[in-house]
């Protein structure tokens, strides 16, 4: 007799928790297909050769890899025991792991499947991915993103229609949101001017932390990059650029004046920026130069996500890569692509409370149980109903009616049908409403308009 | 520069199979809600000591397991290697393992959650499971499945519920199916009456290939069990019964009369049949008293289907047992329940070709793009088309305009928008029909009526 547990950082999700994340969901999907994105899927296993190599040495040892079936400690030396290099040894034992994001496998797929793909390709994907991190609140180790794509095509109007995506989502979540925009080559031209081309990944790294670390120790920082003094002055006036996207703009303009690289990235920004004004957006686009994410993965616009309501990391990211597919054999592919993090949107909504009412999914009508005579009437009546799309049951035997009302009550069932012999006899049923405990009596077709009616007016029952 | 795979036995998913498949697991999930079952999920990874032993030795070995992080090595002793005991040594460097089915996880749900959970508790659930068998024709190393099950109820509505179930999926999906009916307790009461009762799993395995390897095979391998020859020639008439349900139990009833369990079997089938029988079912059932399936497992019914029109396995089956959560603790919890096989039916479906027409959930209307002036024309468009609901895009960039069009094509997008100087002019739109090539002039308006009348009546685009 074992007590059961779960893996550590795994969760069960229960029917309330799946009808939370569903909505969550099918709010994403709705908002991707609206926008003409295509969905598919691929295994949650890949080969390691596939993954490995990908994610950076850090990303290697969070890989979580499969051990091989049948004899795999043939393929073992005392060598290897004595040496004890786990990370090296993996992989003469394990050839498959678990997909860590949806992106790599996305490159893999295009590669894979470049002959029946018509560019540019829309895609969209919404799966689990699992990273062997040490468990912690709001961090998982099974958690799902939900990534849409475009490769292909390198037309800013892509990253407006991202943008206005992430817009729509947010607004169909009641979620406030900024987004944040940068672009990389506005990055490279203020490390260029400022004498420190070469060092543009210290220099990101370092100013991406302001805002969790402060000016001073973003300087101590660079100090410690050995970045020179005059280069961390010059620096001081861009990472505290504040203002309007258009001051900000003005302001680059002059400052970047000299670089041709940095001048095309806020070309790029401008474009962008002119064709989201266009649209009516509910939230605001804000140009954040301390904005770097995986800076060495993005190419051209940098885009993240934060709540404004919940102190939480960013929900949501994403920006241009120009040569996705490179390391499968396919160049010059380039794409743009945000990934919702459906786990933080989850953790977002949960604390706002921010889900419509009565949102279990569930039945909207259960009928009591009073015995066989009672069933035979209400089986064909369930029939019907179901045909009309109406959710219904019976309790599956005749038990006390209190133990039915309440199965109805923890199931958050809105109305439950008594009939009797009195019922029977007349072809009507009694309908309860749990909330108000209203009492009526109605023919099968006056029950079936309400039941419709509800479903038409698309309140939920 | 690698040349990209995926795992044998596993399988990308592109949009058009998504669209398909995506139509296979809606259509059930739709039949779930109908007759009141509600959604959970479990983790991809389970503890390895809740997946072990549970599925025979043969299952154990088949469990894919996952390495554990850091420093596994060492766990290993040279005399580990030295004895070369894969399976013995794999627990030692592995403490997870992928779901291997979805009812050992629901067990260890149900009992790590059975203060919340109010019984009877039907769950649904539709999640792939993993499994090292040797890949081949219609087998995968990852498929779906979608259970649904009943716990805390030893009603028979239950059974007849999920008959019920059975047979609208069916219907919806379009597939002709006979849907296999049997009762543990009638093959226990048979066991009984011909004098062999603590033979019983080697009389059902054996009768249970009776499709597959003849009678004369069957009765070969009875009497390779040392089941007596008196037994097996009482067998012959029960294996070769035949004629309708009423005839079966007719005969059955006689010659079970001396067994009480076989009686109350019979009894139980009879009940069901009657109940089924006041539905209009699309589909038949069948008293089947070959179909035995894990009867270890199983308790009460046993349930099969299969399809008519296509020759391959079981596309669906389960039934009761009455101790599912047993092992974990928690005795005494009867449940009943069914699992559809998605990726059979998927295959199914493909062989025969019924999916319903332009199944492609993809964009309604391309707008083709012709430069910077159309765009800021078409953008604010966009806008109004999807918030109407109709899926609606642009192509990224002014391409030649046959390009665009075969990307509508193969994109199977039914409508294309072609929007020059003098549409913007008039504030009209020029619509092609891409089946017809038939060509429109309409205002916003009238374009927004002719897809809401579209999306209306439920005809797909």
């Amino acid at each position: 007799m074992q007590k059961p547990s779960i893996p550590k950082g795994t969760r069960d999700f229960s029917p309330e928790e799946m009808a939370k994340r569903n909505y969550i969901f099918d709010t994403i999907k709705k908002v991707f297909q609206l926008f003409g994105f295509r969905q598919i899927e691929t295994p949650a296993m890949e080969n390691l050769s596939t993954l490995l190599g990908k994610y950076g040495e850090e990303g290697d040892k969070l890989l979580f890899k499969i051990l091989n079936s049948g004899d795999f400690l043939s393929a073992l030396t005392p060598e290897d025991l004595q040496e004890g290099n786990s990370t090296k040894t993996a992989i003469k034992i394990a050839e498959k792991g678990l997909r860590y994001d949806l992106t790599v496998p996305f490159a893999r797929y295009v590669v894979m499947h470049r002959q029946e793909i018509t560019f540019p390709f829309k895609r969209f994907q919404i799966q689990p991915v699992w990273r062997a991190d040490r468990p912690q609140k709001g961090r998982y180790r099974e958690f799902f993103q939900c990534d849409a794509d475009i490769i292909g095509s390198d037309s800013l109007l892509n990253e407006v229609e991202l943008l206005q995506m992430i817009d729509e989502v947010f607004k169909r979540l009641n979620i406030r949101i900024i987004t944040k925009l940068n672009n990389r080559k506005i990055l490279s031209g203020i490390a260029e001017i400022i004498g420190e081309a070469d060092k543009i990944t210290d220099i990101t790294v370092a100013i991406d932390k302001l805002e969790k670390i402060g000016l001073e120790n973003v300087n101590e920082e660079l100090r410690s990059k050995n970045i020179s003094r005059e280069a961390i002055d010059k620096l001081q006036p861009i990472i505290l650029l504040n203002g309007s996207n258009e001051k900000k703009i003005d302001t680059l303009k002059k400052t970047l004046s000299s670089s041709e690289t940095g001048l095309k990235g806020i070309e790029e920004i401008e474009f962008i920026l002119n064709k989201t004004g266009l649209l009516s957006f509910e939230n605001r686009i804000e140009l954040d130069l301390t904005l770097a994410r995986g800076l060495n993965y993005y190419t051209g616009s940098i885009i993240e996500v934060k709540a404004i309501d919940v102190e939480i990391g960013s929900i949501t990211g994403g920006g241009r890569y120009d040569n996705l597919t490179g390391i499968f054999g396919l160049p010059h592919v380039s794409g743009v692509g945000i990934s919702f993090g459906a786990d933080r949107i989850y953790d977002v909504l949960n604390r706002l409370n921010l889900y419509p009412d009565n949102l279990t999914g569930g039945t909207d009508i259960l009928f009591v149980n009073f015995g066989e005579q009672e069933e035979n009437f209400i089986l064909p009546l369930l029939t019907l109903l179901r045909s009309k799309g109406i959710s219904a049951e019976i309790y599956p035997e005749p038990a006390k009616i209190k133990k039915q009302l309440s199965y109805a009550d923890t199931n958050h069932i809105p109305f439950v049908a008594l009939i009797g012999e009195n019922e029977i006899s007349k072809g009507e049923i009694t309908l309860k409403n749990m909330k108000s405990g209203e009492q009526t009596r109605l023919t099968r077709e006056q029950l079936i308009t309400l039941f419709l009616k509800k479903t038409d007016t698309g309140k939920p029952l």
